[in-house]
């Protein structure tokens, strides 16, 4: 009563339950002796609904007769069906598995800062300018269907604008979350910890990989510093958004704080509406952090339910026997978060800097009304933990390229995404996103660009 | 003894022969009373060479006691095998199966013309090229190996240019060869044969497909009228090189002359030769014609050996009873020209201009130093000439995207391309290439412009 009476000063307050027996009326009756029936502004039952939890029917009718739209709903539950309820209705959903003390933190935080303001700007997709991208893409001067994947491209691209034919998506940003992970300690990997750091000034210095290939496809590189273990404050053009030095090792113990966790996650989405600010029409993620695969591997175990084994791949080139060092540490962090349905617990407990940055990166972009493009695992397990948090997100991402890390499909699959590229890379820092922007940025112009039959007075095939 | 006689006054002529008995001396003997031996500069019998045709040793041998490089030798024979002997040799193969006079016709003609001059123009690939370029891969600021693709790719640009690192691929021209095919009028498609000429217009006025996926990847668009059945002699931006107003409907006879398939050849030579004057480093083939599918997988089937049915696809998207009738049409072309041994005559018989002038354009290319980026069915069948006209040319050649058409993959397979799009896509006129340029450019600028970990000061891993 206590906790929905501090609420109830703050919310809307309504309720959903599943029972084969009872209509609100009854459930209020039972309700009421506690004090909790004036509490609800709304009860929608399953009898009263037609349909139980997974099914997004009676959170929708609960959400219609308090006339708040879905998106502005947060359902509060201690079932993964609530979790799934609320993801097919559009919600927020915030669990209680971890205390309802925790739940009301993390509902706290879930309403201010970056993150929040993302997740209460983004609407639905306009289905309607995609179904128009593709009626135009017949009347233009080739056989019907013959641009393959570029022709739903295109319609994606119209349904994240919110016109036909979109607007060509450049000039590009990429952005990279650079952090250090205490993991990297743990004999996951060959690489010394401070090449982070030192690859942070090789990206400011214009020499690494995505800096090469962004040039070649005429994309800007961002780097930000969500959590380098090391001070690269003298770097002037790096976006200075450290929120501490390095995780702890997730093989030991929750490898940062919730708080931690939610202030990455802001972070992120302030360089998504920099980035935008700034004029840019499409984002990509990059990433670079040693020791960040295994991170990224546990979080994507925990998300999908998937072995650790089968999403933890060789990163930069490990033995058989880090491998399996490796494997079983992944494995290990990953059971200690299964059944958690806050995927923030999820992030904070095995997760990265660099993962919760992506994480908001990805909804701050979509919230700014821009595509973004993802690539590599790393991206791959703060897609997921996107998705949680406003569920839809993935619908306005463009998988760029399939990391050869197995993780890295793991995480596409479970949100229905198709890479555009397949070249055996696995380099992280966006390079894969990079390289797909020519392809995603042709799907637009094919639309604004060519000749219809009739403009180019070319005839049209017999029936 | 005539026939001997008059090509012994312009070449050098020995003989190679597959015995399991006879030495040189043996054999001189048998030939001497009919003059035969004394024309003979040297022989070589697989008794001698210690291995028989289709090793290529005899011929080497004979090569060699000649003191005439293999590229510049012409093995002339009446077997399969000895077209392999001579493919794995590097010598260019004439057949004899279509009768002496007309094998030495088409000698005459492979000494004169574009095309003859690229063929002797062709040298090896520079393997060490590719090796060094391998090599700086691992010095690269990069976990080894995890670029993938890109990394062969960079070699293969260091191979054919025979430096490294490679220059950057760049300028680019796409050719589009366009040209008109008899067997459109044979049930085979549903588009009017004036789309042809009137695409050639779309292509001059910069509204098609591919003019707009050149412009996003930089690449500038030429249309090379072979063969259109119009007067398109009006569009001043197009090269004219007609060979003639279409091809001969291929169900009923042959396709057009042995002239006319060399004529388009060196057209096609020439063009490539024409494009990399005006300093052009890369070049991606291109293609227009109503019906030209059927003619691909007719010099497909016959090429590889597959069956009609297997490499008929639905080009423009046709309906099943369509395509019936068309793999039939592929089938009973290929089944005339099965067992012939050169190229030309297949070409001739059931081919088209625009496959033709491609071949000659791939070869051309080729020989002018610079990479080739072939997609798509047509120049598929062109690239399955090519490689059977200039053994070894397919080296220079970069698959850019997997056309949905079955020919399309049988013939990559065919020479041992890998494609590196996979976009669904199956328009033809380059599009495919030209979408793969900015992904081929990258490999370059990789080599060229990423630090070493010396030069960045990246720590490298531990061993």
């Amino acid at each position: 009563v206590e906790t929905l009476a501090t609420l109830a000063r703050s919310h809307r307050v309504g309720a959903v339950t599943n029972t084969s027996a009872m209509r609100e009326r009854e459930v209020r009756e039972l309700l009421a002796p506690a004090g909790l029936d004036e509490l609800l502004e709304v009860l929608v039952t399953s009898v009263d609904a037609g349909a139980a939890k997974p099914d997004p029917e009676p959170l929708l009718q609960a959400s219609s007769r308090l006339g708040v739209a879905p998106a502005r709903c947060v359902f509060i539950g201690d079932d993964e069906i609530d979790g799934t309820a609320a993801a097919s209705a559009g919600m927020t959903f915030v669990a209680t598995d971890r205390g309802v003390r925790d739940a009301m933190d993390r509902l706290a935080a879930s309403r201010e800062g970056a993150l929040a303001d993302a997740r209460r700007a983004l609407g639905p997709l306009t289905e309607a300018a995609a179904a128009a991208s593709l009626e135009h893409q017949d009347r233009l001067t080739k056989p019907a269907g013959s641009l393959g994947r570029l022709e739903q491209l295109g319609a994606q691209l119209a349904a994240i604008a919110g016109q036909s034919p979109p607007p060509e998506p450049n000039p590009a940003a990429v952005a990279i979350f650079a952090a250090d992970h205490g993991v990297a300690t743990a004999g996951v990997t060959p690489w010394p910890q401070e090449v982070t750091a030192q690859m942070v000034g090789n990206f400011a210095a214009g020499g690494a990989a995505i800096n090469v290939i962004a040039r070649c496809t005429g994309a800007s590189v961002h780097v930000v510093d969500i959590g380098v273990a090391a001070d690269v404050s003298g770097l002037e053009t790096v976006i200075h958004r450290k929120v501490r030095e390095g995780t702890a090792d997730l093989s030991r113990g929750p490898a940062m704080t919730i708080a931690e966790a939610h202030a990455a996650l802001d972070a992120g989405a302030e360089v998504a509406a920099l980035l935008i600010e700034q004029g840019n029409a499409i984002l990509v993620t990059g990433d670079m952090g040693i020791g960040n695969t295994t991170a990224a591997a546990a979080v994507i175990a925990a998300l999908t339910g998937a072995q650790g084994a089968a999403v933890t791949g060789r990163g930069t080139g490990i033995d058989d026997q880090t491998l399996a060092r490796k494997s079983e540490i992944v494995e290990a962090a990953a059971e200690r978060t299964r059944g958690w349905l806050d995927p923030c617990s999820v992030l904070a407990e095995v997760g990265g800097l660099d993962i919760a940055g992506l994480a908001g990166f990805i909804i701050g972009a979509a919230a700014g009304g821009v595509p973004v493009v993802v690539d590599g695992v790393i991206t791959g397990a703060a897609l997921l933990v996107a998705e949680r948090l406003a569920p839809g997100v993935a619908g306005r991402c463009i998988a760029g390229h399939l990391s050869t890390e197995p993780g890295a499909s793991a995480a596409l699959q479970a949100v229905g995404l198709r890479p555009l590229l397949d070249l055996e890379m696995r380099l992280g820092e966006g390079t894969g996103g990079a390289l797909a922007l020519p392809v995603i940025q042709a799907s637009a112009r094919v639309l604004r660009e060519m000749a219809t039959f009739e403009q180019a007075a070319v005839s049209e095939r017999e029936q």
